[in-house]
């Protein structure tokens, strides 16, 4: 049996003068581009471009939708009703289909950043919000959760098409839930080891957590690299490489739910 | 014969806890809504309700961008590249555009904001900015542009549908340009003038300007009203009845041009 | 025995071309001003403005800084680190200073606004930030907490001089806490009750709960009205003409503490 | 006879999760630190760090105001009335301050950045607007100017503390003016000639224009390194050193002017 996985990678953040990232670098070596949408990082110049770089490359466009504060990169939670988050992210996902749509593709799917996307995992309110905006966009659009999140769980209840998400430089806990960034242990510098768990993770939906135990991950469709880590470019390629080695095959989340 | 034309009025302009405007009150009055965007005013959860009040009133919805400029609600002249132009206008049209969307009706037209309204309708990247953004966001929307502009003879030459559009509570110019509001007696407080200039603009194709000359309007397709003014709703009001009694029809100006 | 309280309100709260609160009307029935300091409303012209009419009215000047979130007003609550809340917070002092002294006056007191003030009542990092930034702004500046909080005792171990604050329009929990403006019946809109709870709060220091029972409120230095409420200048007229008539002495926190 | 100067280099750039610049190893080679104050870049974090860093290494604390423009790194001219300008620059040297007396330093002086640097140097509401803002703030703090600017010279006329600025890796036009940065050949990318014209700047009051011929620039008395370019560190150390070499005394223009 071939197994297939997608390969996404957050994108787009830089900022007017402030720049991010080696997006250029990594594409080459992804299969879906989550684009910042200039709340909590991209600009418009930088969306542009972005989607550009992706379709060049034969990269699936994706929005980043982030909470509205660029100070914080979207790292810091907010306090939002459920209307506030389906109206946040509505805004983000029509101004990056714009550009999508000017370079001739289209939004293949949708992922929520950094404190947003660890609330609307878990938080009625934010998952909520997240599937009604996914819902009014595009019901086609792919929503990127986290793998066994109750949000995947209801998304699908919705019909909507989800794309199980794994982190393969972030510790997991013994429940599935990712350890917190605050944690020491809870990122994976060891980019060797971090292909080892990836190629694991896909081929046996398994993953050893902090604690030492294996955890089970049920559905796996993508696999999330950090563009922002200091070996980014080199983790993504050996990533690719030894996925490939392994007998999977690496394309868009849009081809696999 | 019969002659027809479109009102439009900026609405939308309310930001989070800061409210501004009575667009449900305008909304009977007029045919076309400019909606605030983000930049200069508006915020997604006021772009969400203000595109179904129009709906609701029979309003065609446009995208009505602006600097990226809350503090000074997109009325100071901010130095922008063509580039940057065209993208922050693409944007703002792709965040309203989503909204449009899920209402179920589309971006009929585009009408910049302020100072950049001011800027695109004479100089030159300004200009060109705007009509790359509209050419590349959807060539069926209209854009709106000051009455004899060179923006609007730009715009043309490129294939772009072109609303003309006349002030009826701004003081012109014997050139045809508005006097700047900074200028005493570029603001026409009474109502009734200002509509009986309407009526005219519209059946003479004629304003007097403020030196009291007649000035030819040319091709005349929408009219602005401003939703911030004192007696804007009874302006809106009795300009329609105006205007319908003097056999003009009243419509959206997708219709028009 | 004399008593003698402050009373306090949020001023300042508008933004650019957005016009919020009746200020001009509220100044002669208060003796504390809380200036917003742009980060949650307020803008530098706004905040020149209010100092200087404040000090026409001999009101005394705070500071009244919030979270980063103008289109939350900055009512949403947001996760910041100690650190990141004195920063904030000290620079929104600095800023509001710097006019203060420019009209000859000083800042007198710091009240955290909105979420901000909700989080630093009862929460360790954000009352201990807060209590930082007042330290390291000017030790004689007066903090003002909720009557009875965490944060007020926290501060006034610290050896910061401390008013505590209660609200006449606000529905108590039994516990001395606020009742949600979430909940139905937390804001109490007939002001010939909340003038009669406020002079009881001063006179016997006792408030009647939602609950009908009693809370001892212990000390209570100042009484905040509500600018934006819809009767704010009535309110506050007759808050003080009540005080005054119950032998209160009304007068700025600064000299009650 | 020995000839003085100040160093100054524009620092705490960074905001947020973006990182600007290399502060830490500009410090020990300049004498004078122009801080961002949260407009342009900077934020309130990143002030309190910068000002600790100028302060360890004995560097003189200034303002560096810019537009409100994050986006466009305040490298953006935006239409200001004199008033706003005055109440945008007290608002950051306010905020600066505060940060500058909790490390126990006052703020030197104040250094506009970007556009509105240009803005100021020729431009009468703008020049204005910062000479009424240095005013308010504080009259002993130095306003940095472009040397044989009209911003200098009115300065001079109202008493205040005037230090005459010049580029060292910025062509010159033979009126004494800045090449802009959009015309090649503006930026001098050769540090070993920069740092000869500096020399020569300091010791003979002339530089070469970017036509060939000699400008007179009269009085200087600090020169700006950029801590942007790419070899900035390696710039100001031997600029230092070239200085000290000419027996030039390197020392904060507080103590020059």
């Amino acid at each position: 049996m071939t197994t297939k996985v997608d390969v996404n990678c957050d994108l787009g953040e830089s900022y007017g003068h402030f720049k991010v990232g080696c997006d250029a670098e990594i594409m080459p070596h992804i299969t879906s581009a989550n684009i910042a949408c200039g709340f909590h990082a991209g600009d418009p110049a930088v969306m542009a471009k972005t989607v550009w770089l992706a379709k060049k490359n034969g990269v699936a466009v994706g929005a980043h939708p982030g909470f509205p504060d660029l100070a914080g990169f979207g790292r810091r939670f907010m306090e939002l009703s459920k209307e506030e988050v389906t109206n946040i992210v509505l805004y983000q996902i029509g101004a990056l289909g714009i550009f999508a749509r000017g370079a001739g593709v289209g939004v293949q799917h949708v992922k929520p950043h950094g404190a947003l996307y660890n609330a609307a995992a878990e938080t009625e309110p934010y998952a909520r919000g997240m599937i009604d905006a996914v819902l009014a966009s595009n019901s086609r659009a792919v929503l990127f959760a986290l793998a066994g999140s109750r949000l995947a769980r209801m998304a699908e209840k919705e019909g909507l098409r989800v794309a199980h998400e794994v982190f393969i430089d972030r510790a997991y806990r013994p429940d599935g839930s990712l350890v917190s960034r605050a944690v020491p242990g809870s990122l994976i510098g060891d980019a060797r080891l971090a292909v080892r768990r990836a190629v694991r993770i896909v081929k046996e939906k398994k993953v050893t957590a902090i604690d030492g135990r294996d955890v089970e991950l049920g559905e796996v469709h993508t696999i999330c690299v950090h563009g922002d880590a200091p070996n980014a470019v080199a983790l993504a390629g050996s990533l690719k490489k030894a996925l490939l080695a392994a007998r999977v095959e690496v394309l868009p989340a849009g081809l696999l739910v």
